[in-house]
Parts: C-alpha cells; sequence; structure tokens
C-alpha cells in the first residue's frame, strides 16, 4: 500500500480516510447519524450522501441540541494569503447548505494576524488586500447577510482580546509546541495565534459546529481540552475529505502547486486547457482500449470532482460512473462534462462576487448579527 | 562582599550598582551628562544630583535631539496588579520632572493583560479594578493631561495589534526565553506579550526615553535589537537605583512583602507605626552609645528615603546626615522626621487622587494626546 502523510500543513500519498480516524482519534459519520441528519435537514446533502464528509466529533450531540431546539452554531475561516482557488470553495459551499437548513449563525473568520505571521515575505498591507478579495468570493457562496459575521482578526481584537486571554492563560508553549508543531525558531505571534482561533467557539453559549477537511482536527484538540473549564462547550466537527488536485488522487488540492488547482479568477481557456493538459485519467491509453476495457472512475480526477461537487444529481452521477466504467464515455467527454460544469459555476460565482461589493458592509459591520457582535465585549 | 541578584523578577542583597553597569551592559551617568541635562533642562533633579537615576542607554542621543530641537518622548508603565506603593511613585515622579522640564509627549500603559496572564489566582475582573485605581494615583504624580496618554492594553490593542504582529514577527520563542526566562511551561499569552511591550516606544517618529528602575533593562533589549529593522529609533533609557525597604538597605521595596511596603492608601497612624517598628536604623543600640559614636546614615533607610525622594533640599539634607552622623539626631528623631515628611506626601496625594476621578477621561480618552491617539492606527 502506498504510504500517506496528513498534517494541518500537508497533505500527500494516497489517503486512507479510514486509518485517518483511528490516527485522529475522531468518529465516522455511521448511516445512523446521516440519517439523524436527514430527518433533521429534511434532506441529505451530497457530500455527506457520497461520504466526501465522512467522519465528526461530537455530530450526534449537534443533533441533539437541534431536536432539544437549543440550538448551534457554525464557524469557519480563511487565511488570507493569496487568491482562492476551487478547493477552498467546497467546505463552503457545505457549509452554506447547513446554514440554510438549520437557521444557524455562521462566523467567518479571516486570520489576517496569522498568515502575516506565518508567511515570510508577507506584507501587512497583502494580508488586508487579500482579506477584502476573500471575503467577496465568500459572500458570493450565498451566505445568509443576517445570520453571518465576517470578520478580520485585526479588526475585532479588541473585542476579543480578554477571551482570547483566558484562553492563552490555560494553554502552555509545551501544549502548542505538540498540537501546531511550534520550535523554538517560531516567532512568538504565532505561538500566541491558537488562542485566537479558539475564541470563536465561544461567541455563543450554545454547541459550535466546525464544518472543515480533516486536515484541521488537530487545531480543535487544545479548545476540546480548555472548553469546559471556561464554562463553554467542546466544539463539534465535521470532517471532509480532501479535494483531489488535477494531477491525481494524492494529496490535496492546494495554492503552492499551480498546476493542482484552479483558482476562481480562471477563465473559461484557463479551464479548459488546464483540465485537458493536467486532469489525471481514469482512462485507457487509447480510444480503441478504452472502448474495449473502459475506464477506472475510483481514479479519473474529472469523475471525482464531478462526484464531490459539480454534479449533485444521483442518477446522472451514476450514469457518468457506468458509462466511464463500460468505455462508453471517453476520458475527453468526461473532461469536456467537467470543463463545462466547472466554467459555468465560476461564471455564477463572478457575477455573484460582483454583486458582494454591494453587499460586503452587511457581512463585516451592518447586518443583523454583524451588529450586534460589534457591541459585544467577551 | 555579600551577594546579590537583580533580575526584572526580583533583586535581593546589598546591590552593587557599579557591577550591575558592567553586567547589563549599559553607561554610567557621568558627570559631563548630568551637565548637559541640567543646561537643557535649566535645573538637575536631586535624584539625578544624587546619583539615584545612576544608569542609561542613549541618553547623550536624548539631549542631542533636545538640542537640535528634534524632541523626544517618555514611556513608561504599570502593571495593574494590586495597590501602588511609594517604590512606585518614586520614578513616576522623576518622569513628571522630565514632562515639566522638556514639554514632551508621555504613554502611560496599563499591562493589564501581562498581569493577568503571568498571576495564576488573578480574575480579569482584578485586573480591571486595579487599573481605574492606579491610574488614579498615577494622575494624582500631576502629568499634563494634554501630553499625557494613559492606556490600558486590552482597549488600545486594536490600534495596535498590525504593529504589534510586525514586532512579534521579528521574534523568536528562543530569543523570548532568553531574555524573559520563559520555559516551555509558560503560557502562550505571556511569552506573546512582550511585542505589545515594545509598541509604545513606536509610538512616534522621535527617540523615545524610558526611565525605570535598573532592573528592567532587559526588557528592552529585544526593542534595541529590532526597531531599526522596523525604521524606528533604539529607545533611550535613564536608569535609576531601587528605592530600600523598611528592613533595610538590601533588595527593593516590594509589593510581597507588606511590612518593607508603605502604601499610598496607608493612614498617618500606620505609617508611622510601620516606620517606627520596621525602618532599619544606622543608628547605635543606647542613645548615650549615639550620642558618642554617631549614627551611620549609609545604612539608615530613614536617611536614605531622605535622600532619595523626601528632603529636595540639599543643605537640610547634609544637615540631616552631618547631625545623624555625629550622634546630635537621634535614630528617633530622623523616624519622626520622615514619618511627618511621608504623611504630608501621603495627605497630598491622595487629595490629589480624588480630583484625578474628575480628570481621568481627559488622560484616557479626550486629553488632546488622547484624542490624537485614539485617532491613530498603527
Amino acid at each position: 500500500m502506498a504510504d500517506f502523510s496528513v498534517t494541518p500543513w500537508e497533505a500527500s500519498g494516497v489517503i486512507d480516510y479510514d486509518k485517518l480516524i483511528a490516527q485522529f482519534g475522531t468518529k465516522k459519520i455511521s448511516p445512523l447519524l446521516k440519517e439523524r441528519i436527514s430527518r433533521a435537514a429534511g434532506e441529505l446533502h451530497p457530500m455527506l450522501a457520497r461520504d466526501y464528509f465522512f467522519s465528526h466529533r461530537d455530530m450526534d450531540l449537534i443533533v441533539d441540541s437541534h431536536e432539544k431546539k437549543e440550538g448551534f452554531f457554525l464557524y469557519t475561516g480563511r487565511g488570507p494569503s493569496g487568491q482562492m482557488h476551487i478547493g477552498h470553495l467546497v467546505p463552503l459551499a457545505f457549509t452554506k447548505w447547513l446554514q440554510d437548513k438549520f437557521k444557524c449563525n455562521l462566523y467567518i473568520q479571516i486570520t489576517d494576524d496569522e498568515k502575516f505571521l506565518v508567511k515570510q515575505g508577507m506584507q501587512w498591507e497583502d494580508t488586508q488586500k487579500y482579506s477584502h478579495e476573500n471575503i467577496l468570493d465568500i459572500i458570493a457562496v450565498g451566505f445568509d447577510p443576517k445570520r453571518t459575521f465576517i470578520f478580520k482578526d485585526s479588526e475585532y481584537v479588541r473585542n476579543i482580546y480578554p477571551l482570547m486571554l483566558a484562553i492563552a492563560k490555560k494553554t502552555t508553549l509545551s501544549t502548542a509546541k505538540a498540537v501546531f508543531g511550534f520550535t523554538d525558531s517560531t516567532n512568538i505571534g504565532l505561538s500566541f495565534y491558537p488562542s485566537y482561533q479558539i475564541v470563536p467557539t465561544f461567541f455563543e453559549k450554545k454547541r459550535c459546529l466546525i464544518p472543515s477537511a480533516i486536515d484541521q482536527d488537530p487545531y480543535w484538540r487544545i479548545q476540546r481540552d480548555i472548553a469546559q473549564s471556561l464554562g463553554y462547550f467542546k466544539t463539534a466537527a465535521m470532517h471532509s475529505k480532501f479535494l483531489p488536485p488535477l494531477s491525481g488522487m494524492e494529496g490535496k488540492m492546494s495554492s503552492s502547486v499551480a498546476q493542482g488547482a484552479i483558482w476562481l479568477t480562471d477563465d473559461a481557456k484557463e479551464v479548459k486547457s488546464k483540465i485537458n493538459k493536467y486532469a489525471f485519467s481514469g482512462g485507457k491509453s487509447s480510444i480503441e482500449e478504452h472502448r474495449k476495457l473502459g475506464g477506472n472512475p475510483e481514479i479519473d480526477v474529472s469523475y471525482q470532482w464531478m462526484k464531490i461537487f459539480f454534479e449533485p444529481d444521483n442518477k446522472k452521477l451514476q450514469a457518468l460512473h457506468d458509462e466511464y466504467k463500460s468505455g462508453k464515455l471517453l476520458s475527453g467527454e468526461m473532461k469536456a462534462a467537467l470543463t463545462e460544469r466547472i466554467n459555468s459555476f465560476l461564471q455564477a460565482h463572478r457575477e455573484k462576487r460582483e454583486e458582494a461589493r454591494e453587499t460586503i458592509k452587511e457581512f463585516t459591520h451592518e447586518g443583523a448579527l454583524a451588529t450586534q457582535m460589534w457591541e459585544k465585549h467577551f
């Protein structure tokens, strides 16, 4: 079997997700839990039905809270270190579904401080520019402006500083080193930063649910260790697998490998060329052979992207799968279908992103939740 | 010779201040420098004339800046961990003299965050209460409300967070460990804190002067290492000796030894009783012997307090010295003289402290400098 490695900073190799569950000590999202979520939400999101979101912590307690009408809230974030790619949008799309179905508040932390601290060449002005750009992309996903608060760490720090200190006081350098891989060469800002990341899980005296890729799970270990001693709930989480890079079913789509990613700014021609050039194919080396033996959808990146994000319709997905496997659908046709889906998605995204320039203030300062949050001091 | 030890956290033994200068790598305040300060200020403060302020870094450059009309500013702070004692007021009185003579801005940092992080049992509410109480005591020293900005770290953090991050990014955990004695058991808030302490030295693009006791010198080493790379001046400093505790000429007056300190809240009876009971005397064991052999003013705490703070008149101080040494002045009389001075000082202080309730807003939010500072974002 191929080796693999997953840390909050890197994913490589062909990932065995069952092993990850054991390694991280999380729980598999069971058929029973899916059924409970489906009943509560009125439907099951394809990412849950298809096990793209596959692991969790305390999601059963979140459903309990919902059933008891105690409510819960959502929390996610974005490090503004550059432009965003499709891999960034996938968990956000799932988060939007959760907000739509459960009508809950959502807090989106823009970690300008952490990105400035962690990236050597990064200037403060860059983090501010990317923050603005990224917020537009996030709003374009379609969150509810009345129930969503998007905040930059550097702006909101005054409201949360005492709470951040209370968290920091409970966390030693050795714990931070163990969880985040810090060393004595780490700068003193970065070693403090984990306390800010925990703050939003305490924004309400309800359970917090964090939807994210599984590699982010370690970040919440400290939260779950100290939450109760500060009078809050341990945060819950739902973990997704990774969106595979174009290059194949190893690792994850990452900003550091340009050919592996589709950027939200890529135009139709670029998308087509990238998919054709780089998208790893599960097809055979000649059309004849493919027609005869069929392709392998399990390793075909184009099919996998369809399954994860671009083909929500189960019947159509099944058809793609079966026709590809039988050899009826060629790799080039699969790529063309994906290209069309990505391009119409990106076109719609960019339109919504332009509209976001008008609504940004609602999310950051003037919407119902944002107004409430700026009046709060923790 | 007795051993001694001085760190930012503790002072013990009979301190050899010349050795401290060598150990810390600072400079002695020379007669020439005193003359330059005297010419610039129009007079020499007794604490300088009597070598209570005895060491410095770059004070010659501060006088240069003054002579070239480039100006400079002052910075000091207070950790609000409890009530204040007389030892806390001594450097503030000197700082007030500097502000009066040089008409310069003064920034006073109230480190509520650091005290919360460093003291295990300390609740956030305590730090807020003591901050308010301590600010009243500080204002009572008589600073110029138009040129003074007193700020709580937790309140002003939003204005300075990006600058704090820039400082933090330049400081590794190993540097912080070396300078501040942190270990892996230190909490992640405290290890970040030094970056906040450096921020006010960058409040103006002028030289900064920090008057403090010599034990605080290590705190500014990181500042002097990184200031120029961020486009600012290395901070200058003037260092005082310690106000000896009542118990004798060892260590320094400290909040942790109650009998060693006179609190600003002590009433006349308490002061009298403390001085009589605890003030270490340089006199002889009987009146007869004292009359015959005389006392030793060098180890007499009451005389030393007169010299450091309570008798600014050189002639009167000389008379106290000579009469005590000759045996004409008894220890009880020296104590009575000091008691009278302390009590009239404290009475005046408490009156000014009551008045400070009316003016506190000028220092923290509404005065000319405070208004300017709240509009600034670093």
